[in-house]
């Protein structure tokens, strides 16, 4: 079987972690400055960058103690409202810094008063140049249309921003020098058996809370882009709100969960109530008792919660690469999707 | 055909809409007291409220000028996370008024230093108790297991909240006493095609954009609570950003869109393309372009942009309403739902 380009580049990221981890980590007396007294985080993303700021936000919430938060594009693209952003640093997120609205956010926001930091793969972009700080990713350039190792250094640029901001930035550096490595072993992961469980599948929903939340919702769209069928990623609780009604059998649900953390429970519970209901169980790290409660299940990260999130991705991506194949689709240029996203077509974005 | 509970509070709208404003609309020299120099407002809700707190979110930045964020309740109920909330209001939003992480959410918020409003339906309840001021909606008891009449007046309660702290709190008070007009004029829509369109299709999507993002979400609740299948609601940017490579013959999309407002033309562009990829489109509001642009159309209402969700949200619950038992299901009590929604089970929540 010849090998992808998304396999190749998912392969690469135990050294594009090593390298931006380097990079980014000396930044952090910059952005703690740059923060100074300023009380509020807010993202500006799309998509696969979307979800790095998700994990972005419950990490300076749950570990850094800094309110989150996410900003609406087209509140400063389309209403361009005046915000009093003079108590915030906007964090602007594109794989690519040329994503039109969020180069178009970041004006705005520095316009409303914010702080900048711009998260970009592309040190010649013009998001990185208008920042007041870039923090450039060392993912090399992405060439397979589905992200995956700008992604995960993305998160990495999460991890940088959310311990710069914590009153310890050191605590977790012994953990955050370990991912490398974890991420290599997690590449190995056997995933004949979950693949088998969603190629038949009638439906997939993928679930995962608090810190995961990112990781969940990023396996949903990895799914949905390649494997071109409609996948529902949910947090935790807006699925047990209403939508668990509809999972009966021919239902797949991938569940994503941290090693430790105040959700787990929740989520080996979730898992074995997804079980009684029919549904075939897909579990993604977690522990023993996780990984019993589920039908299938591929190891995960072994580093606490706050920075699991770097590596569960990883059998994530692994396994939709093979799950794609298997469909007889090519990962590497899903149908209708491009490069550099465009949000607004007639607007002359790229 | 006999009614439905569904139905009889759908048709209860016009009058509890009415009522609610009167009630509320006196609150605002209290709220905007409340508020004083805060320049920020955070929401804590979940489904249907979640909706309508997304609402009230997009009006208070593009209307009030003030920045709004959706909390994530995790951070209160299972990371106690100690944030500086002193900055902050914060709305609390549940029918119910006891739906447990949303009750402990509010005291977490006001242990952070925030200021707390409660919108609820129920005036003896613990988040009206707990809440520095209530805002307790007027439609009656509600139930049916799909909420409309308790959503559309919280969607009022975020008119209120969201003119109290403008500039000019009076300036759509014109517009928002035609509401409950124009919602009884929209009860009257003929659905028939658009269920049509929806009876047979493989998958159904549904978007919206800005201050109309909220009601397509709730327009995918709904649908998917009731007739119990998969139904995505996305924003209008990350529906382009990727998703959109699934649409094919097969899916229907329901598209919902303001009368007037920077996103109207987005909206329509977006009917013509999902047309040219063979979807069927369901159009509700807009303008006369839209309409054209869609291949079945349901009137919104004639107010403007920023109060549009009040009335936009009408047509698409007659629909989701005969829809349901169109397809031999029971619109009052959904399979696997209750009407007091439960987050953690094993937590004792009710």
């Amino acid at each position: 079987m010849s090998t992808t380009q998304m396999a190749r580049e998912i392969a690469e990221q135990p050294v594009a972690l090593g390298r931006t981890l380097d990079v980014l980590i000396p930044l952090r007396p910059q952005l703690a400055q740059l923060a100074g007294g300023r009380r509020k985080v807010l993202f500006a993303a799309r998509g696969t960058s979307d979800h790095a700021a998700i994990y972005g936000r419950y990490l300076l919430e749950t570990h850094a103690g800094i309110l989150g938060g996410l900003l609406s594009p087209s509140v400063a693209t389309h209403y361009r409202s005046r915000l009093d952003l003079t108590d915030c640093v906007v964090v602007c997120v594109s794989q690519s810094g040329q994503t039109a609205e969020i180069v178009e956010s970041e004006a705005w926001a520095k316009g409303c008063g914010a702080v900048t930091v711009a998260v970009t793969n592309v040190a010649d972009s013009p998001l990185a140049a208008n920042a007041d700080i870039a923090l450039v990713t060392q993912a090399g350039p992405e060439l397979a249309v589905p992200a995956t190792k700008s992604h995960t250094t993305q998160l990495a640029a999460m991890a940088v921003i959310g311990t710069a901001l914590a009153t310890e930035p050191e605590a977790l550096d012994a953990d955050l020098a370990r991912i490398p490595a974890e991420v290599q072993r997690l590449l190995a992961a056997d995933v004949a058996d979950a693949v088998a469980g969603l190629r038949d599948a009638d439906h997939v929903v993928v679930s995962g809370r608090g810190l995961m939340l990112g990781s969940a919702l990023e396996t949903a769209l990895k799914l949905e882009e390649t494997c071109l069928r409609p996948v529902r990623g949910y947090s935790y609780a807006d699925f047990r709100h209403g939508p668990i009604a509809v999972v009966t059998s021919g239902v797949t649900a991938i569940l994503l969960a941290a090693p430790d953390g105040p959700l787990l429970a929740p989520m080996t519970e979730l898992a074995s109530d997804l079980s009684s209901r029919g549904a075939v169980t897909v579990g993604i790290g977690g522990d023993g008792e996780f990984a019993k409660a589920c039908t299938t299940h591929l190891p995960g990260p072994d580093v606490p919660e706050p920075l699991a999130p770097l590596g569960a991705i990883v059998p994530a991506q692994v396994l939709v690469e093979q799950l794609t194949r298997v469909l007889g689709l090519d990962p590497d240029s899903p149908r209708g999707l491009s490069k550099v996203a465009t949000t607004d077509p007639s607007a002359g974005g790229q």
